[in-house]
């Protein structure tokens, strides 16, 4: 990481001047263990789940959305897809527990179960469940990493799953349910009084133990958000960046990073979300996406549109001539 | 633009749930005239010119730094010769005023003065000199976009050109001098105090007009950035976008939407800036660039780099399949 901040310096530029696309290849050369850092294979691993908390009334959308969005990620219509392909990245959908599962080639079938339980009547899933599922998701991502993948790209489906993410959230920061519950995808605003009492009801039946990130999983997570939890941790262990997308992602991000504080190295966080809360949980947590371009959408789609900046620093530093090649006079102060 | 947002709002996806990537495209179907936009070729129009005011000691760098760049520029050493590279735009650099031309093949030679003349003691150039560089940045552009240019990035460089830059910004908003007075390029932050009363001193003695554009280019301004207003026009007139970068290309923004406000519909801001004052300037003229990745380098780096993010909308758009299409249920409350 020292080398390569020193051949940032001394490339024809003002020290420092690329910003955040330095620091993002700092970053990768520690991930990669190499100076001269590389991003080969991308993918977009797209967990999908269903959540019997949606019971309660707390998303607009019926549960039947979940499969329908999923084939349409198969077939290549939706947004994930179409930005996947755009940005040279392979795209995985899987299903890790959906109420209505597809059939269709290109999902791939690892349900842990067809939905949690509702988080508001007792735990979403059981602890033999929680960590099936954060197996599975380091498994396929293990796979992947040893077949040459150097880029993965979380993004997920599942109706319902930002009350799960935002009961992550409630539980990991001390925040009110009612300080990080938001509309999600949708949801009329005077409805998201409802959610956040749903939110809480779940907390204090479940008991979760923020120190404990299975213990959150079992009592207000989803399967999806397990999985990824599964891909974060391959990811710094097999030494493979992984780009958390928004709202939802960034809960499993936050579990990775109370599961072990190194896995942060590994991250890389791309989009912001405008969900109630966000702001603060990512100063409580230090996280400062690339970019906010107001999108709320998930998917992943925040996570493939930043593979072009990182693609953008990775050809500056390769292919930048130095102070010395350039023949640039240099400032000395 | 009512017929594209009506087809966003179709696309099996939240409704504007795709922030500013939507409204990007709304605005190209504005400029265009076409509610199914596309972007085919795309140039960088770099400027580089120098300024007379570097005597003063406003800059960390030697006015040769000028020369030795735009060299850099037109071998391909430099950030933007690869990004413009790496996003698919080719690269046109124009000598319009510098103190130390260099001959080169891929540098356009249409210099208005070996650099401007010390604002610190008279104007900076003539009002015939403001006129002929706005027109050179006018008909460049504009034979570009009738050669089927479709994007234009705006770039440039000139040892000294944060000072005209933050002197245009003073003279446009009312801030004092020393509220957007920053380090530029490297100047020593004891030494910035110094650059604002250099400003001070030449808007107290060139008295620009803020109503009169061509004024404050006149007093203050540079030969880069009189072209780079001329691109501006230019792309309003025969309805190409314009990116504009971040502080110094900003300013040129600022004079195009002063001198006709309805310019700003053909402008995409890109980047946001860290200089001294730059965020009150965007409250002040309603500027919301679309990233902030902390980078402080200018050429047009930061245009370029949001090509992707307008390819990227793009596709969303032209390939997303509809709710109808995908067979997916909207959500109806």
């Amino acid at each position: 990481m020292m080398q390569t901040e020193k051949r940032w310096d001394s490339l024809s530029k003002p020290p420092k001047s690329l910003g955040k696309l330095e620091e993002l290849i700092i970053q990768l050369a520690g991930i990669q263990e190499n100076p001269l850092p590389e991003i080969g294979k991308k993918l977009v691993l797209c967990y999908a789940g269903d959540h019997g908390v949606v019971k309660e009334g707390v998303s607009p959308s019926k549960q039947i959305v979940t499969a329908e969005m999923v084939k349409n990620f198969a077939n290549g219509g939706a947004a994930i897809s179409v930005l996947a392909k755009q940005n040279g990245a392979a795209l995985t959908v899987i299903n890790t527990g959906m109420a209505n599962p597809i059939d269709h080639p290109k999902v791939l079938q690892m349900s842990i179960a067809p939905g949690t339980g509702n988080m508001a009547e007792g735990p979403a899933m059981t602890r033999d469940q929680a960590k099936r599922a954060v197996e599975l998701g380091f498994q396929l991502t293990k796979r992947h990493i040893k077949e040459g993948v150097s880029l993965i790209a979380t993004g997920e489906m599942g109706v319902g799953n930002t009350t799960s993410a935002s009961a992550i959230y409630a539980c990991m920061t001390g925040l009110k349910p009612e300080e990080i519950t938001g509309t999600g995808a949708g949801l009329l605003p005077e409805k998201v009084p409802h959610k956040a009492q749903i939110i809480q009801r779940a907390l204090k039946i479940n008991h979760p133990d923020p120190k404990d990130p299975l213990s959150v999983l079992v009592a207000v997570g989803g399967f999806e958000l397990a999985a990824m939890l599964g891909t974060m941790i391959a990811g710094a262990v097999y030494r493979c960046p992984i780009v958390v997308d928004g709202f939802i992602s960034g809960a499993a991000a936050v579990l990775a990073m109370t599961f072990h504080r190194e896995i942060r190295n590994y991250l890389i966080f791309s989009h912001s979300s405008g969900e109630k809360g966000f702001q603060e949980v990512c100063r409580k947590f230090s996280i400062d996406p690339l970019v906010d371009l107001k999108m709320q959408l998930g998917e992943g789609t925040g996570s493939v549109l930043i593979i072009p900046l990182i693609e953008n620093s990775l050809a500056c530093y390769h292919q930048m001539a130095t102070f010395e090649e350039a023949g640039v006079t240099e400032v000395v102060q």
